[in-house]
């Protein structure tokens, strides 16, 4: 295998490379390590990168994974057993600095470990660094004022979509083996979708938000970015508060040749489909034609309360957003130090009634026991929707045009997202391109609480009928 | 007995009489309609009077507790089986005008009854009618401007308090055995200690607020007020949500010769006795030296952030007093039906900043940690402080002076009960008065949550050792 067949591969390829002995974690490590070095310069994937903390963490793999079974010091930690992966650096790290993309915690030290950071370094991952984005995950783009704009692996013009956008670029690029970021209106999925890689939002709750930076605590989901269904399960499985009679999310992607036999998949016409660009409605035509061979049933269905509240998601974001940065006491003290697009959220944020913001959450309740009875009456596994309306925007692009009609390109990318952040829903983004231009656009399947075994399933059956491009020439 | 001995006759006394066939239920009903068709004309504590519901349930409950023992038909619904009771007016009741004291509401005929109706109907209590109450609850005088001034029965040129102020009146006159109210910043130990009753707020969510017209619903309570804390036991006991080891609260207050040797009571000096008018100070200190002869254990104690989340209360009232008047319809839309003091809350209320809101959640939580930890280090059970720190206002007063300073009579009302609500703890108001002057004052014990039944018997000790005036001049 070359590098790039390695930088490549999947988790479970990786795992049992080490258990034949034909690699080991620090080798893996060391050449990420470069390629990091190599390629990062271009794509400004990563913030931080913790070469030391790494190596370390696959030197003591290599050691419990290669001390002989049965001996002293064995131990074999499972499928992320010396993988080396990333953190969105809004997730505290021990000792590591997490600056949430932002001026005002460019120094920020943590003294301790986010939850989710515990919970894999237990699960023995490697961690390669920290990775940029939207300052403090306020915003689509990761155009970060602070530490420059991450660039799409795809086309280096283009953005990588946000506000987990570094993490989506690492995996998109063979910088990383997956990545942990954080989704509050779309922040995995966008990314995920704009780089061509998958990304699981999962119910909110289901993961720890412990010290990871808020930015909506009503709304803030901490999900896996990886480069298939499979390796995201593997990623999500020891992050992920189970149930008593829930089981491992290991096994839901193993099988090798998937059926949707039994599946039955909403494609909800009103809402989702009305704002299209004529490249994403053709993938995902073309999609919905995949699923149906499949074997899935697919049913037209109506989702009520789309559209009314659309803005309710808004009005708590915006909200809450401001409440925590004034609670936190950089705003207004430190606006000056706020890129202008946060700057400028975070003051719409104080005009926010708290009226306004107590209307929103009934909306919520509202709009969550209408989904669900809409799902149950059609007896539903999922949705089926495009992540985002449109291709992959330019850096700099603040308008785009959708069939002759000028949007904020902001409002396209959430528009689709939104909604499992306001009903607290899972749902995960695949690959289902590319484009004419070759570029990458995302399907998402949304569930109904607690589904993620559900989504991944179908997640991973569309990917195995339909392999994403494999990698960004960048990157090659 | 003459009919005032037997209308100021405590709920365990008159369910004996029933029991020994001295006195009929349907005997006693009449009595208690003829008493409040004789006093109400003075007093305006019920809005609405059910004479006819009131004696068809009255022969309801007494050809149950008549049917000879082991016949068909006899049934003893235990303690309020047959005992006239009153409801405040913003309490759902099936086919009975429930106005919440508005002209909005006025001709309001719910088609259902609230949770705590349909539970006190089960345990057989007899309703004599709906009691006035401030409009919408938003307000602690019970001036109406729509259905007039209750006025308190121990001088009709002063408040009742509010806004449980007919329920109140209606108790302390001996024109019902108990009344509910509801309290979302003092509404039902105010009156109670204006009126010199005992009211008692539940901790938040231990009694259902289901088809109660909502004030402030993360504040809302709905609690009982009557002559003795037995009485308030004996209320409680039906609606009162308990955990699987919780028994009956009927046997807290059954001791006659009661001791609070034991119990440990704390005085925080900090805020609740930073502004006392002399009368309460000289009631409040007498109080003090009962529970110390009773053998209570009595502490010096300082709760944190009492000042500090003084405003929290407010913000979160205003806010969600003013959601919900906007959710319903009512405001603005019909501004002009409500009465002044109360339309001005409610633009009040639309003004508040969603983050102010949000940083008053915060506050709220801050207040709960800061108060468990105070009372679990002081290991007390209860703290003693006055109810409010003045006594009875008269109607149309705005200001009232304490020693020298004038402060607007609303917020001195609100003071010390705000925190109990904040905090979402018990607390009950028995009376420690009378003034100089034959005013009622009261005394407030406040417990951390769950701790009512401990309240009770605190209050059950004191108000033996020290019984009230039983009845006001009025109404004998």
């Amino acid at each position: 295998m070359t590098d790039s067949d390695i930088a490549f591969a999947s988790i479970e390829e990786i795992g049992k490379l080490f258990r034949k002995r034909k690699l080991s974690p620090v080798e893996l490590t060391k050449m990420m390590l470069a390629r990091i070095e190599r390629l990062n310069p271009k794509l400004n994937a990563y913030i931080t990168v913790t070469a030391e903390v790494a190596l370390a963490q696959a030197k003591k793999a290599e050691t419990e994974l290669y001390a002989p079974r049965g001996r002293k010091g064995h131990r074999d930690r499972g499928a992320l057993h010396g993988i080396p992966i990333s953190l969105k650096d809004n997730i505290y790290t021990k000792d590591v600095r997490t600056t949430a993309g932002s001026k005002i915690l460019k120094d920020f030290v943590p003294q301790r470990d986010a939850v989710v950071v515990t919970q894999l370094r237990e699960a023995g991952a490697v961690l390669l660094g920290k990775t940029n984005l939207h300052e403090f995950a306020y915003g689509v783009t990761t155009n970060n004022p602070h530490f420059g704009p991450t660039r799409n692996p795809w086309d280096l013009a283009r953005i990588p979509g946000g506000s987990s956008g570094g993490s989506a670029a690492a995996v998109a690029a063979g910088l990383c083996y997956g990545s942990i970021g954080t989704d509050t209106g779309g922040s995995i999925r966008i990314p995920a979708a704009l780089c061509g890689t998958v990304g699981l939002k999962p119910t909110f709750g289901r993961v720890s938000v412990g010290d990871v930076v808020p930015l909506s605590r009503r709304l803030d989901c901490v999900g896996p970015l990886a480069r298939s269904a499979a390796d995201v399960a593997l990623l999500l499985d020891p992050i992920f508060v189970r149930g008593e009679k829930e089981r491992s999310l290991q096994s839901v992607t193993k099988s090798k040749s998937p059926s949707l036999g039994g599946f039955r998949i909403g494609v909800p016409k009103d809402f989702f489909l009305k704002i299209v660009s004529v490249e994403v409605e053709y993938a995902f035509e073309k999609a919905v034609g995949v699923l149906r061979k499949l074997g899935a049933t697919l049913k037209e269905v109506s989702i009520p309360l789309l559209q009314e509240t659309e803005d309710a998601g808004n009005q708590i974001a915006w909200a809450e957003a401001t409440h925590y940065h004034q609670y936190a006491g950089w705003f207004p003290a430190h606006a000056a130090d706020y890129g202008e697009d946060v700057r400028a959220r975070l003051e719409l944020g104080a005009k926010v009634a708290a009226t306004t913001y107590l209307q929103a959450l009934e909306q919520r309740e509202a709009f969550i026991g209408g989904f669900h009875a809409a799902m149950a009456d059609a007896k539903l596994d999922a949705l089926a929707v495009p992540t985002t309306p449109i291709p992959v925007p330019a850096i700099g692009e603040e308008t785009t045009a959708v069939c002759g009609t000028n949007h904020p390109t902001r409002a396209l990318l959430l528009r689709n997202n939104r909604p499992a952040n306001l009903g607290g829903l899972p749902a995960i983004s695949v690959p289902c391109g590319p484009t004419p231009d070759g570029l990458p656009v995302g399907l998402q399947f949304i569930g109904a609480v607690t589904d993620e075994a559900d989504l991944l399933r179908i997640a991973h059956a569309f990917e195995l009928a339909r392999p994403p491009l494999c990698c960004p020439p960048l990157s090659a």
